[in-house]
């Protein structure tokens, strides 16, 4: 953990998302171009607590670019967040001789490398950490973008396009719960995209009588006899929105819950460049000696960001978005 | 409803299939291009009762042979399962003047067909109905292969493949349900083609220590990580096997059910092929004067069969299947 | 033409691009629900010298967002480069009375609209245009993105995957041509997403030898045994590549020139959300009294440029991008 | 190479087809739960020549049964066809102490495995060859279908589906050329799935004026103002078949050819199933005792036929086939 970085560990932590081996593979690739010795720590921060590990070089990451998943393994681990634990990562870190550590996932993922920085920083020695956003739910506060959302689009909009075929043949109703418990924008980018009904976000309270029952009733008001109600599992059971609207409207919706398969697939070319580009920049970040920063997209560029102030900073969700979904669906079919 | 075949009708009834419309499309050309008139009954036998029909010519079914779902909508009808209801749909059939109808559909379809055929008959007229199995579940007991089967079973297996890319990456178990309520074709065929470690179909009777916990274990001590059950509806809740996985090998496993996104969907090469030659042959038994026929795939060649005997063949479901999938997934991944 | 904007007419005009459909629907939704009528003009500029034109309500843009092409038809127009064919055109507008026009398309087609404009105003009226970039080469020189370019880059390297199948399983070498007559972006980001042995530009001249054959040796050398050229139709022909390739290494590549598959397919979740995001902001420019206007995306968000200083910008192709394609596959594999 | 089966070969040759992956599986899988050996041999008959092989376990065919290509790499071996070659191989065998070989790949390959086991057999030796038929023509004479036809079809309907997009906007004709030498089944069913105003195959002489200028001209007069020609290799260049169509008709086809692509792409449900179920009867004919053995499909069952009677076979081409496509597109669009 000296000063010149000549080898630098990579992990993949928390939920996986599609383009998280592409990110991997970047890691790898620029830094053995770069002469930088990387080490695949597997099973997120866990792999550093049992010494779960593997050396990597450049054909360690081939024919993984086109695949969902991660060929690290991820994990939550519970031992991490406790100081004995990271304690017991520190010792690895110091046997691999790692000066930096690149870590691909979400927020927890980033405070986690976060308080492993400060506890070796506390020991007097210095552990350059570089956070890569891959999460589905696009719920980094710092970047606009993370790796991982744009594949789950694709998916999920096959997914509810396919619905619309069967829903639209027996004139139904389909309430669709996606991924998102914090966040909406998978709900809302897919409700734009496939025309819903009407969409139901936890960035926006819930009126039930004017999100859903008017929105249906418009519809049919317009000669649209089947509906499509997409839910961000955040703002609701899809089951109990289905109960409710049957309810209210006497008519039989039908449920679906995409569930885990948003989360798997090719990544798409979006996520599979972004993610090649975002790894490139963390090896470039800790080569240059710039440490303890998260890769964001911002204003369409890829930044390095303070990973303490990163860390602090909120999203504020584009409501403008709402409104283009209300002025383009209200009273009408799909 | 004379002997020599000038106007037709054609109706998709009961659960929608990807290959209806291409099966539409077929009879709908074949007839125009023979010089027999066809109309498109709506909303299955309710079109019927309803006088919710349209005239078709070769340019109403143009765009649609790519297409999920059916043009001509569905609906399971009550109405048409009594004596009063059929005979609302005979008055129909004598003020178009149909000399025939080609139901696109299930066994349900088919019965109903020969019911509303018997009551014509009764009355000393004739009514020729001509039935294509088209049912994702391929459980029409006369024919080999059903129109929407292939489709399916190809949504089923991209589904289970994305879930197999974030349950690799987690090291979890999978418990997937597919549709077929009575029958375990598609759970079956999507098992062998994804690898399952288990599969449970109403066919034959679960005992589930043998057929999952024992499977599961095989698995693991073969190196696997994660596993995947695929469950027929007809064969038990997904919800009630993942639960009872818990219970008995302590592990967590994610529940999918994939719900009616297998009904949708653009119909595969097979489905639009399949559907093109039965609409075709449809069309021509009827011009051939051979009514009351099912359209089928027996020993991989399209025939037609007495309908009344169709109707009486039950399928043996081949276990030579199952023991493939054993063959080929036991004690190792997928 | 008059101040108030009460109707307006929407066309998409040049080479048709994945999510044009979903630009009309939001464009038509957008002004009905703003109480401003819509009249579709069709195949392109023509449409205006032909009187090929439908009105449009809400229900005319149903079913279609998940439509690749465009159900207004495209062409390009020779007779409205002239001034007598904006002449008959602007006749048509006066009949019509639009107040503006919305133009889905690429430069050509915003510097058609330009001159429609300034030949309306040299007639002391107003005819307020706004554009739409829409082009699967993301050529436009004022928008960081167009429509399409995602749902082109996806349906390319879903095209070089499968390539890669039978290319690795022969151990043999590839060349593909993807479209991009002036630009590169599909290309580079094809090629970084396919991890790409080698990519040619017409943003940067080539060096054969450095660029392809000690591409290919270097891979070569790492074990790798085939190899994937991309190649923009701008920066060669993949033909002539092919057999340069052969000349210089004694291998023998097989060639493949994706074509116009790149221009259709159901448009991917980020072309139907931004299409249907600058189409509403189309609506709302116009509907604001804002007229000569090109909607853009700068920096990650949606603007609207003053149409005449818009069409004098040109884009910096971002030659990172390359060095992140050199750092991620140099000396390696996919 | 003696009476009773320990171990076995397992080889993929000549052109690769999707669904070779899931075959080659099933052998390995299904000898090992017999107890029996499996090699797996590399780039065809060459491995056997140039000692290029490898032990093969259940893991070794893990994660394959959803991946395009071969994972023993395919070739065509010109040494194997003299019997110097083959000498060299019989050594190769018997240093293994082979007593079978799955043979995989289509007709070529099964006159190598026969001309092997003859070589064999004039020395007063056994080696009992299975052939299991692997090509995406279609084009084995004794067997109804071929491992990878499937996926082929799907992958041209979704391209084919992709151009009528761009096609349609632009109201033009276009030709594909899909792969197919001297068998026209994959262009005929990507014909009938498509809706193809005209289809031109090796097995019917062709009629330009009949087949292609006179269909063009039918659905001008149907109304329709796009046309999509499909052919297959054998029966003429896409190239030439343009130019054709714009010296007669006056209009400017645009021509694809699909080539590669074709080959690759994840294997369809069917053709992983029937991978799995041929590669798996391919080892109980060996384990049975039963060599010299194709495993075909006939009627819709998987059987095994004589190597040599099977090879003697041809298969008639299904002109009904070419009925149903003029009865469902003549006079009208897709």
């Amino acid at each position: 953990m000296g000063n010149q970085v000549k080898r630098i560990g990579v992990l993949t932590s928390g939920g996986d998302a599609p383009g998280m081996n592409a990110a991997v593979r970047a890691v790898v690739r620029t830094a053995v171009n770069r002469g930088i010795e990387c080490i695949g720590i597997r099973r997120g921060w866990n792999g550093l607590i049992n010494h779960d590990f593997v050396p990597m070089d450049s054909n360690s990451v081939s024919h993984i670019i086109d695949k969902g998943g991660t060929m690290l393994y991820t994990a939550r681990s519970e031992a991490f967040m406790t100081p004995e634990g990271r304690e017991k990562a520190i010792a690895t870190c110091k046997l691999l001789g790692l000066d930096g550590i690149v870590a691909i996932g979400g927020d927890g993922t980033f405070r986690g490398a976060l308080a492993l920085s400060r506890q070796v920083a506390q020991q007097g020695e210095t552990l350059q950490m570089v956070g890569v956003p891959a999460t589905i739910d696009n719920d980094v506060g710092c970047s606009n973008y993370t790796i991982g959302f744009d594949t789950a689009c694709n998916t999920a909009i096959e997914c509810v396009d396919k619905l619309r075929d069967t829903m639209q043949s027996h004139e139904r109703c389909s309430v669709v719960e996606v991924m998102g418990r914090r966040a909406g924008y998978l709900a809302l980018y897919v409700g734009i995209s496939v025309g819903a009904t009407a969409v139901l976000i936890p960035e926006r309270p819930v009126d039930f009588d004017r999100d859903v029952v008017e929105k249906i009733r418009q519809a049919r008001l317009s000669g649209t006899t089947h509906y499509m109600v997409v839910v961000a599992e955040g703002a609701g059971s899809a089951v109990d929105i289905g109960k409710r609207i049957h309810e209210e409207l006497g008519i039989d919706p039908r449920v679906t819950v995409l569930g885990h398969i948003q989360r798997g697939g090719s990544p798409s070319a979006r996520d599979r460049e972004t993610a090649s580009r975002m790894g490139y920049e963390a090896v470039q970040s800790l080569a240059e000696g710039r440490g303890n920063r998260i890769i964001c997209t911002q204003d369409g560029k890829v930044v390095d960001l303070d990973m303490e102030e990163a860390l602090a900073m909120t999203k504020v969700f584009d409501m403008e978005r709402y409104r283009v979904l209300e002025a383009t669906t209200t009273g009408a079919g799909d």
